[in-house]
């Protein structure tokens, strides 16, 4: 069934108002009509299933027919903070790290990465990107949107993270070491409710300078298994690892 | 350090021969010389560190220096099945579940493939699907190439099952049940050595009429995390999760 993400001041008590795209996508698109339902999502991730009163152009009215008890959101909370990538990579990782579970996406502008992103480019960009998280979130059923955030430096990211219970950057050096620990000796620990911050490094991967600076901010190097991952497939084997590991065992 | 996979026509004992495409790359684009050294990838997996020997236009030779010992492949052997999707989604599988240790590939023509890919279509696009396996191998480390089988109808996929160890299907209806089976409950039961074929369905999913087959196939129906997968997602999931529990745990 279609669902559609509703923000909190379009709700009170039991009854829904829907404004703006989702409008023309309800209307036009799906062609529904009034005691059609659809699930609608709140902001605090509750779901309901919602039979619709009005439509018209600008505006459609629906009233929560029951709750729903959906189980689609990680246990834990997971950071993505990406070294910038080259091209689409980056609205890729937005979709498919959505998909898998991510609750943020932070871009960071490493030593290597290629591209620089001003702040009038990211002005441009950040709204499509948000549209991009909140339909790869309706697809996949999620009750809960993700956050995009503005591009930060590797001192911001170190400054920061104290602010999280786990924190991993994964290291292509790793993968090549036989005996490296193997990835579930650290994911087995992380418990329900847990905050996680993962790093990615660009193309390029890390310099040697960012390696150690997040050693010494205590991020734990990790493998993602014994073959060099492109830099967008990192954040999805991290993000499949924490399900596999947190939802499938 | 680059590397290239050279067919076994091209070997005796430890001279190596190498034509074609990967000459232009070796002169041209990574600009070697003689004694510069790369990674020979032999098709039976073997890999060796080479020293050029000479170069022209048209052919490099070169003698292995030493073996390695790289263990960057898969315990088992791993063969996605895939229902045809649409547009390029099919050539992104080919490049990540490269990346992340699949052994084959085989997309087949389920009931609700949007998708329809005659024989002489095929034909053209084969090669670049293998090119595509083929630099994705080199990028990630492999020391095997992905097989890409040409496409096949549902009744060949359940008449060939028989030769598999494990098989089974990513079906979206398992996601949705709170109480389904954990698929560690399934993935930690797989032996080095075994072979394993996992079905995923196109964009809309498996027919009820192919999910019925399947099961009377013996395949077992899996979920892959609670959350609903793109099609094109599914195969990284199962990837992943087949890395994480035979090669991380």
């Amino acid at each position: 069934m279609q669902r559609y993400f509703i923000e909190k001041d379009n709700w009170s008590d039991i009854d829904i108002k829907i404004v703006g795209d989702d409008v023309h996508h309800i209307v036009r698109v799906m062609r529904m009509e009034q005691g059609d339902a659809f699930i609608a999502n709140r902001y605090d991730g509750k779901s309901a299933l919602a039979i619709i009163d009005s439509l018209d152009d600008d505006l459609v009215t629906a009233k929560v027919d029951s709750w729903l008890d959906e189980e689609s959101e990680s246990p834990v909370d997971i950071t993505i903070v990406q070294g910038l990538p080259k091209g689409d990579k980056w609205e890729y990782i937005l979709q498919k790290g959505t998909e898998l579970g991510a609750s943020h996406f932070v871009p960071f502008q490493a030593t290597r990465s290629v591209t620089k992103w001003d702040s009038k480019k990211l002005k441009k960009k950040l709204p499509r990107w948000q549209k991009i998280v909140k339909e790869a979130s309706e697809q996949s059923h999620r009750t809960k949107i993700p956050t995009v955030e503005s591009v930060i430096s590797v001192k911001t990211l170190l400054d920061n993270s104290y602010l999280y219970d786990w924190k991993f950057f994964a290291y292509e050096e790793e993968a090549k070491e036989h005996q490296s620990v193997k990835l579930h000796h650290y994911f087995s620990k992380i418990k329900e409710g847990d905050s996680v911050l993962i790093c990615i490094g660009p193309e390029g991967g890390f310099s040697e300078e960012e390696a150690r600076q997040l050693r010494e901010a205590d991020f734990q190097a990790i493998r993602l298994g014994p073959r060099i991952l492109r830099t967008e497939t990192a954040p999805l084997y991290v993000l499949t690892g924490l399900s596999y590991c947190l939802e499938e065992m």
